[in-house]
């Protein structure tokens, strides 16, 4: 796949989108980046613009953080001096045809692109991706219960709730940690695939006659089975950690109330950014290198 | 779950079979059995029926064997002094209402129920019952990789065609056991998912090139990926093994003329049948326990 | 083993401590503590003693803290509102035939210890209460790996130095999270068995040359391996952890001073007190067992 | 280290020493073979002699079988036409300073290498070379295992006896493969490493009571552990291996007259001859080296 010829705009984000921009340069694409991290030694092939606009004119790639669009319409960029509002003036400026790749966008940006003929590529509720972040939010995971605990992870008696990509991921990672985990969940089939990856199976009605015993509980479904009845039997100062999507599933006010240790672990996609911002880029490749072979066969 | 009120007959079946039964009569259910190996001290609250006929008398759930009907149609049970064939006059016995719970029927067999208003449980395309069969596959399979090579599978590299669940399976407990394994898949959340469990993840398109470095090449996928270009490629008597549902995904005699030990690993589910037996009867269950509830609230 | 007639003082140290004396209470002994961290709701079978004085008094065994006597002479006692200092006058109040189990005694214990007839039982060189505190010590290391690199465990290219009891169990976790671990020693023996545990083994002489694809570096050995030549050809910014007995393998004033994040990582087998406390005192238990057995048959 | 000088010959054995020969060649000496199955096409860079005598005249290295001497004073060759006999006249025709390399010698072997100034170097109680040697040994027990029992190991209840370097290396397999392993050890330390593995450690004492629960059961010390009384107390039809050095640590006849599947698994380093000659030739190199750089600085 030879990109010489195409400009690809990075815009927002943060240190991930530092080594995105840095691979993109080795595909020997023009690349312009804003509105992240910049590093005191610059980035090899990268040029670094002084305006979102500068960034992306005349861009056939524009690359939107992971985060996606906030409430207010601008993009996830902590680090840009001023908001990013990615409305139709910014959008006028991208070459003809461009795409746009980003998590997700909001009904606003919907409609900007449309009205230039854009194509948002979306990615927030992709699998590939999410299983390419999945060690560094796993990872995460770990490095909090290491920390927020007064027993290791090996020889504990350890719950996971759900066993999706994330959950899955958790849980044999927790179980090759040495933990004895119960994995709670109301597909039979997530329970089977469980037990084969060396976890005891429970279905979700078992919990709350379980968590007497479980001195840490992972919930990654976004539903509320981590509920206070649950909470009132864990072993006291136990911790509860909710690794779902937004709105979570764990009520952590009433798990801080019962004196537990609640964290909201959303966010931890955020961490080892040189190895989620390869992964993804590896995604946001793929997407590229395919759309380019569509362009080249038409 | 109580049971005891029912009658279960299991007809037909190997060494598995003699699990399920036992496991069944633990339930404080009656049941029955015919057709399968019979243990010289026989099996704790099994009656052993002289007749298939006898066995399904008046039974309210039969249990037919997991490979289901051959194309003669008649049921699988090498021990029986004579085929049973699960035909109208053989069902007209069963209680009204009654269940059959068996891996696949054939058309007489559904014409059969049908008339007499028996409901067929089928449970040979179950993901629940394969992952729960899963690791007695897989020993299986690693079974013969020690057997039928010269080299260990620590230390080796490995080709493992399709991340589905039993390709899932073999793949981490080869990467478990210290061998590099080379993951083969068209769908990139496939080969997302295996990078995360620890395999080099590559395209379908990249075997022919890899294929030269590997001393073993696992195929579980029933298409034809590892054809003759792919089997040329391989280094002097590689192990080839297929996995995938008939009609297979290796030329396995191709395979063969090009020296290579080539094996179809197609009943390895039959293996460890005790194990393969107890996590079947705790899919069955569920099964019948489920029917039970309806009945109950109904 | 009925410890009802026996009094154990618990004496000195931190949240660890709070444990054992919890467990010592188990045994049906007399158990008194004081000079550990109280908790709100005290310890059930536990007398807390206003003074070491009042704790020691009569006591049959003495434990005190793990990281064992400071260079002033004395206990570890973070949260003792005085020092405490295990002087003749002190050890005169224990039983005739007291033992005192510890991490480690000086001179001045020794002396006082002889004058009183008084055994002291060390644990600070033994290996099994050094494997007991493993898990502990190697996930607060995974702990801090992960809180300061910019990448994965997962994927990582990754070093060890040593390959005795902490190198060993820390170099086999990071290959199960996914790691590729190059494991440098000096013994054959060790290498043979990192590379059977699936490390990629080096002698120590490879270091130089393999540093430069090292993301991660620890040292489990207490001599100068890591040397000025091996830091400066890491790459920048790499995470190097010291996790030798004092003083230690590397120079972590120079691996700073190289832009390199440079972790001491002493005092490991602090964290997890619960589960450390609980090791800990499984191997004190085992003492008491041996000495009361041989008094038993005396 | 450059061989191009020196002869090295390779004399009986079986497929392993063959490896062992290919590679001996790729050092650049000259490689002369005789007494083990030679291939078809023959081995790049060996020649093949017609008698020892003829394979070893004028050699400075000479490579026998691991499995060493056996009663009758022969080499290890059961594919040789005749019996290989080292005795002075054979070695007579050795380069002055020859060393023999070999698992172990017996009195005639030393006293005729004494006769004529040659060294001996033995590795049969080597610990790296059994290290290097593990894997294959352990894989051979997963193969017998999955062979003869009616249970999967994941998810089996399993005993190991013993923690030294096949124990360890079996139990921590059998601990990734999902089973729960039952570790039973004299030594304290062994115990505490087992835990660390993931094992559930118990003492030697603790074996009869543990027994009735278990499916599989290793043995890997030298001493009669698994007596009549536990063989009595396993549930019937058990496997049991013996992997000792012998006279081994099982009573097999014993276990067989009670019913159980009884294996001794000596001669398992004997497969996966690839990987084990490999090993093997790895650990003789760096003797060779060793050797070679002493004269060299001499």
């Amino acid at each position: 796949m030879q990109l010489s010829e195409r400009v690809i705009a990075v815009v927002g984000g943060d240190e991930r989108e530092r080594e995105i921009a840095r691979l993109a340069a080795t595909t020997g694409a023009t690349v312009r980046a804003y509105g992240f991290p910049w590093p005191d030694g610059g980035i090899a092939g990268v040029t670094r613009a002084q305006t979102a606009a500068e960034a992306l004119a005349g861009a056939d790639y524009a690359l939107f953080p992971i985060p996606g669009i906030a409430a207010d319409g601008t993009l996830f960029a902590p680090s840009s001096p001023e908001p990013i509002r990615p409305d139709a003036a910014l959008l006028a400026g991208l070459a003809p045809g461009a795409k746009i790749i980003l998590g997700w966008p909001d009904d606003l940006l919907r409609e900007a692109a449309a009205a230039h003929g854009i194509e948002l590529v979306e990615y927030e509720h992709d699998t590939e991706l999410m299983l390419l972040r999945g060690p560094a939010i796993v990872e995460g995971a770990l490095q909090i219960a290491i920390a927020e605990t007064d027993v290791t992870i090996h020889d504990a008696e350890v719950g996971v709730v759900g066993h999706g990509n994330i959950g899955r991921l958790l849980a044999r990672t927790l179980v090759l940690l040495g933990a004895r985990v119960h994995l709670f969940a109301r597909n039979p089939v997530q329970r089977a695939d469980a037990r084969a990856a060396g976890c005891v199976p429970h279905p979700l009605t078992g919990l709350p006659e379980r968590a007497a015993g479980l001195s840490m509980l992972f919930s990654t479904v976004p539903s509320r089975i981590v509920d206070e009845a649950v909470l009132r039997r864990l072993p006291p100062a136990s911790l509860v950690m909710d690794l779902a999507a937004p709105p979570g599933g764990i009520d952590l006010d009433a798990a801080r109330a019962l004196g537990h240790r609640a964290v909201w672990a959303r966010g931890l996609g955020r961490r080892a950014p040189v190895t989620v911002g390869a992964s993804q880029w590896s995604g946001v490749f793929r997407r590229i290198t395919e759309i380019e072979e569509k362009r080249g066969s038409a």
